[in-house]
């Protein structure tokens, strides 16, 4: 069962999630390990930057941004399924946000056992304050890669959010 | 301080990170949102593989994987900050591994005080079968892609890497 092929090679000290690239790695776990780090990167500045300037968290801030995407409100399930960074507990987020006066738990008139959360007026308030700086920090990040470098990750991670599907 | 300017238009039901973007959202958001949603995606596929086929999680996964790219062993710290994955906590997970076998704490000869960190031998076999598994699922997502786009990502992803270190 073990495998016995000896996979380490060491080549340079390694530094992050690519260091697991052994020299006969095929090319998409390549693809895959860089596509992480890259997002690990990015990740980590914007989580700093979220804590730095509004003593947040990224799983907030995430959650928040799917809440404004659906002014009408969302079941606890769909914005699970919504969140787009792991890490939370979308429960015990929700309820902080909810303490804070940020979200708000609405019973639906149509089936009153169901319940759907929203930004409250302070909560989109904040969500936008926060959202305007992201888009600057993002900017930022990528700001040494060309126009035409960023349309091509575009088109070509479409095509892998299409295959991933 | 509030924004006035009102930024939701709907156009189609929201499903994941794209879902936050605006008509006038810039590029570099746009592209930080796909990579996102990408990498949610691939993550999610992987992290249901290791616990059905495993019983693991990713972050164990991802720290067993940098142990066995450190066979001299890992401190604490160095192992922190090469986790790939977040969600997890470092301390925690190196317990329950060491409970199970897999890893074991070693004093530093040279200075009593520090421990490091590495695979067990059966730590390591477990870890190879794992690894090998994995990279069948990561080969089997990406299946779809020609092998020049994925070439072209890796170069593009590489750009971006190296703007954001």
């Amino acid at each position: 069962m073990a495998k016995e092929k000896k996979k380490l090679r060491l080549v340079e000290p390694p530094a992050d999630a690519e260091t697991r690239i052994h020299d006969d790695h095929h090319l998409s776990v390549r693809l895959w390990l860089r596509m992480l780090a890259c997002t690990n990167r990015i990740e980590n500045v914007v989580r700093q930057n979220l804590q730095a300037r509004f003593a947040t968290t990224l799983p907030r801030f995430d959650l928040m941004a799917q809440l404004e995407r659906a002014p009408q409100g969302l079941r606890m399930s769909e914005l699970s399924q919504r969140m787009m960074v792991t890490g939370g507990n979308v429960t015990g987020i929700t309820d902080g946000l909810e303490k804070e006066g940020l979200v708000v738990r609405e019973v639906d008139p149509a089936d009153r056992r169901v319940f759907y959360v929203k930004l409250s007026t302070e909560g989109q308030r904040q969500f936008r304050r926060m959202a305007a700086e992201h888009e600057q920090w993002v900017i930022e990040l990528f700001d040494g890669i060309s126009v035409k470098h960023k349309n091509q990750l575009v088109e070509l991670l479409g095509e892998v959010k299409q295959h991933v599907r």
